[in-house]
């Protein structure tokens, strides 16, 4: 009864609202309405997902302790999600932590955003990259922080042009709280931050006395190439959080991520985990079913995704060669980031896109600061892999017709 | 390897901490070690939790909709959820809104802090009851406004009081941000907001220009006495946003809360739910079972709690009788809020309930501004009627006994 009134009467309360409120959200893709091919979010593999053993782990759960299941649990996190957490970081890159340093989240972008709002106020400089993931941007826009980018190259973050705003700040006598990195695969570009620069980001966050924000999605869904150590194992200095998610390994839905943080930044992180905790139920049932299946279930993921991307890079080359386009080749993740073929005009690419019912994400949604139009990012986690080479001959197909 | 290195070094980042992450935090209770009776927290009743219906939920989840149980969802909500909410306010309450009222958020903790956010900047003056949730107070005082107290009495929220303050801060030039009240069964004092405050209320945030925060967790369970018709129904204004939550209703470890708000605030409401909505797996299940059985789970979980207050009720009194003591006695919710005999020394009550392994709520934690030490609550729904009865015996032996 009160939809439409309070429609035309809630603008009354505009003046009242915070000044992150406010704040201007960051540019969005262009939907598709229910596309025919979607590279548009990164979503999951559907076909690989476990659907029998939840209800297996489900059934176990609720007997051996369905109680605790349904009721509050532990803020910091259900414990043993936490144990196998440090047993993924353990198996897949070496990586040695305990319990105490995980604190559980409703998926890694809530983590990250307990971060920033930890160390951020509206105002403050960060550094981030640019591109960038922007589901991130959106939660670092809405802590209202000056945003200072940096390039991404084929080592990754760019650490000079990271010495060079930190530089300039101190000049200023200004400070910046954190440095947000996308270490593995990142996203949207494909690189992976090399060795040399992790350490580089550890020497300048101590030498100028700020935050490492290390984000991994993606590390244990690679298909090829060397795993480099974390940044958060190589610092000694208690400078670095982690944010991870079982997201891209058991599923979107489950919404659990988790940040790795030095112990005494647990409980200043965990202030902002409002309303007491995740899903102690939901914790439990990806808990038992990840316990029993992680590693095998993380080859099958790898081989699934890799025949993806392969069949994406096949179909948009055969279509492109020729062209100026850059296209990458991401050792792991779900992304392919492409630098349109110069005299590309991305609005009529879109157009045509659009028509094909193709979804795919737009470059200005991944730069803090503007510009990105000459790149688009499409997804080859979520169709198969014929429909990812049949999709990228029509993406190539349309970038060829957009010309000009 | 990095734990104790890191809890050593990490005190050299506070100075990185946001304003937000400095505030102090508010007071606690202290925490009984694996206490034998526990009316600490407002846990539900694990002996009417539905296991093997969940199970079978799950199982019916994943056949029909598992793909998109474990992708990302809608944003806003699983929609199907957001119609149950709609069905269950309009069953219980007579309130009519539609899914695009309703922003789903991980438990009614999150659901408000999602408001707070939406309008609160530091130093900002809000409107709260003496006393009030505790678990809010961590969540109010995390975004550091001013915090203005007013009474509770047997009407619920002291409307007069609300009066003051806001007549007060307009004379000063200042403005009340929100008023936040919880209006049925009163947590932790019991009662529930007259029709006539609730009117009140309203007119206050009309003439005041501010919004009301309007917390419902136990409207269902309701014991005895009438239903009031909610705030956010008697307003026609769109100053009224609405939180609520399955906690209670069917187990507090799904987290699955939410805002009923007027339609153009849920975007703005919706931008402080980082990382992309609240679990699409959690939603379906607890969807799938509550639609099949609300109505009747509701009304055995009101003959269950009805029992434990009673119980819990007939122990207290039977110790207690002759004393000034004053013990509150809701219609419904979780708790019973004790005003200690004169005389009483709560420090020593806590040792011996300490001793006797007895969890209660101390009554600083409920108090914004400091004060409450008079006060005790009991939770009566986690432990069973014969143990509420034994429990309340003990609890009031020890107040006995801490005379002086």
């Amino acid at each position: 009864m009160l939809s439409a009134m309070n429609a035309h009467a809630s603008a009354a309360v505009d003046h009242l609202l915070s000044t992150r409120a406010r704040l201007a959200p960051p540019a969005t893709t262009r939907p598709v309405v229910d596309p025919l091919f979607d590279f548009g979010a990164g979503q999951p593999d559907p076909g690989s997902f476990p659907y029998d053993d939840l209800v297996e782990a489900t059934a176990r759960v609720m007997k051996a302790e369905g109680a605790a299941a349904l009721m509050y649990g532990e803020y910091q996190g259900y414990r043993p999600l936490r144990e196998l957490v440090c047993h993924k970081y353990e198996l897949f890159e070496g990586l040695k932590v305990t319990p105490e340093n995980i604190l559980v989240a409703n998926g890694s972008g809530h983590a990250l955003a307990l971060a920033f709002s930890a160390f951020v106020d509206v105002g403050d400089p960060v550094i981030i990259e640019a591109p960038t993931f922007s589901g991130t941007l959106h939660t670092i826009r809405r802590h209202g922080p000056e945003i200072l980018c940096v390039p991404v190259d084929a080592e990754g973050m760019v650490t000079d042009a990271v010495h060079e705003h930190l530089e300039r700040l101190r000049r200023e006598g200004r400070h910046c709280k954190l440095i947000y990195t996308i270490v593995n695969f990142q996203n949207p570009a494909g690189p992976c931050l090399s060795l040399r620069r992790r350490h580089e980001l550890i020497e300048l966050a101590h030498r100028y006395d700020t935050i490492i924000l290390e984000d991994d999605a993606y590390n244990e869904l690679r298909f090829e190439g060397d795993v480099q150590p974390p940044v958060y194992a190589l610092d000694t200095g208690g400078r670095v959080i982690r944010a991870g998610t079982l997201s891209k390994i058991l599923g979107a839905g489950v919404r659990l991520g988790w940040l790795c943080a030095p112990r005494p930044l647990v409980p200043i992180l965990q202030m902002f985990l409002y309303g007491g905790g995740v899903s102690p139920y939901m914790s439990r049932v990806a808990t038992y079913y990840m316990r029993d299946h992680m590693a095998e279930h993380v080859a099958t993921l790898v081989d699934v995704y890799r025949a993806k991307r392969d069949a994406m890079l096949r179909g948009l080359w055969e279509v492109l060669e020729g062209t100026d386009v850059e296209i990458s080749r991401p050792e792991g993740g779900f992304f392919i980031w492409i630098k349109l073929p110069s005299g590309t005009n991305p609005a009529r690419l879109l157009e045509r896109a659009v028509q094909a019912r193709i979804q795919y994400s737009q470059g200005p949604a991944f730069f803090a600061n503007g510009g990105g139009e000459q790149f688009i990012r499409l997804a080859f986690s979520y169709e198969q892999p014929a429909r990812c080479y049949e999709g990228a001959r029509l993406v190539a197909q349309a970038i060829r017709e957009a010309r000009g």
